[in-house]
């Protein structure tokens, strides 16, 4: 590992270091996993694009950025606008030891997680996840969010972590455009009741049917379970997404998008 | 491992016999790889579910059933109508040892492929995918057109193997019911001159615009290149999902699923 100081004219001095030390790579190893994740309120995020994102977000603190020599240096500028702190420049068999990714990819940053997310369902689609576990599907769902101009999602106490790696390679750096809140979803869903609450079901409205929609919660379920029941009795609205062949359900992030793309 | 026999009365005879053997395991474990599946012309396919609708499926004959006592007890009336091969009833231990599954779920059986997929485009929805590399998209894009009741999806040479176990396991039984074929897909575009060809593209038609459309190929691209020149030229009708919000792009098989409600 070398670590790369910049002076204030922004011209790069370079200091060779040792090796990434045994102390910092068991350090990240460690945020693979949530207890530690939410002992030190920190998370990573890797390859160019997430962890270009989320620096730029404005909101989530990057804490330490370990990538390639190139990767550095070509977005040194950018980085700089957004991080101040030192870079830590790795080799490829350092960055594959500290990946969780198959492939890794240039890059992987420290970021501390930034404050609950507050928003409010008022006058817009807020999406809610009851119970959505797969950390693949809860990154894709909070990425289709971000392109349907979703404010918040609420994920109920027994989805998949935000912070999870799965999670936030899935999102593709949406994970800092959208707000995401964690709560008991039963309570939360009564603080609302004037606003109309949309549940997936297989005995619902065509969602064909259903449009130019401006404000409500809609809910996603768990994909082998649905909705729990306790959840389904808040509803004010059950939707379909209409089947003509004969696959028992689709994915839930799948099915959050058909419908997001139909309201 | 015990081996289960049954007399032609259907009365059960559990023979015991010693553990899964090594040349067994070696021989499962081999087919997680496309070229040990290719040279066997076999697959493997895990899970209660996945394994129920691969044998009900009518033209993909199994050849082992690997599966936990109970299971098999349990499921022997339905298995028995479409296999009438021997059933190995495996430990815990021993499924973990050929699984592929965080959570090894019950059972895992080989299968022969089928012959390879005939369907024409003609006057219905087909699905042609431009190098869609992702085993899990490729699944779940799979389960999709089941829902929608597609016929046939037409892939690239490119594409992920249909039967990558992961592909597998996302299709959850799907792959029985959709037909698959592999081609040159400029090639077998151009075949089909009179038929319109749909391909995602972010300077296209308004996809709430396009409906009841009844015959068509739809193309989807590699998620991160989107559809290659080649293939794009050869489309007659660009359509994109309108974007409200920030993320550059939806992943590939919820891109398919929100065109194929919209179609």
């Amino acid at each position: 590992m070398r670590l790369l100081f910049f002076r204030k004219d922004n011209k790069r001095i370079i200091k060779l270091s040792a090796m990434l030390s045994k102390s910092s790579t068991k350090y990240i190893q460690s945020l693979h996993h949530k207890k530690y994740r939410d002992a030190g309120n920190t998370f990573i995020a890797e390859g160019s694009k997430v962890v270009l994102e989320l620096l730029q977000s404005g909101h989530i603190a990057c804490n330490e950025i370990f990538g390639m020599e190139e990767w550095l240096h070509q977005h040194e500028p950018l980085i700089r606008k957004h991080f101040s702190g030192p870079l830590h420049s790795v080799t490829d068999f350092e960055l594959e030891k500290i990946s969780l990714l198959s492939t890794p990819n240039q890059v992987l940053a420290v970021f501390s997680k930034p404050a609950p997310a507050i928003f409010s369902p008022v006058a817009k689609i807020t999406l809610a996840l009851d119970q959505v576990q797969d950390p693949g599907n809860l990154g894709t769902i909070i990425r289709i969010a971000d392109w349907f101009g979703i404010e918040g999602i609420v994920c109920s106490l027994h989805c998949a972590d935000m912070y999870n790696p799965k999670v936030v390679q899935g999102t593709m750096g949406s994970l800092g455009r959208v707000k995401i809140l964690y709560c008991n979803l039963p309570d939360w869903l009564q603080q609302f009741k004037n606003i109309p609450v949309y549940a997936t079901a297989l005995n619902g409205k065509n969602v064909q049917n259903i449009k130019g929609i401006k404000e409500g919660i809609l809910i996603i379920g768990n994909e082998s379970k649905g909705i729990s029941e306790e959840v389904m009795q808040l509803a004010t609205q059950k939707i379909t997404i209409p089947k003509t062949g004969a696959a028992e359900s689709l994915n839930a992030a799948v099915a959050a998008g058909i419908i997001l793309s139909h309201l």
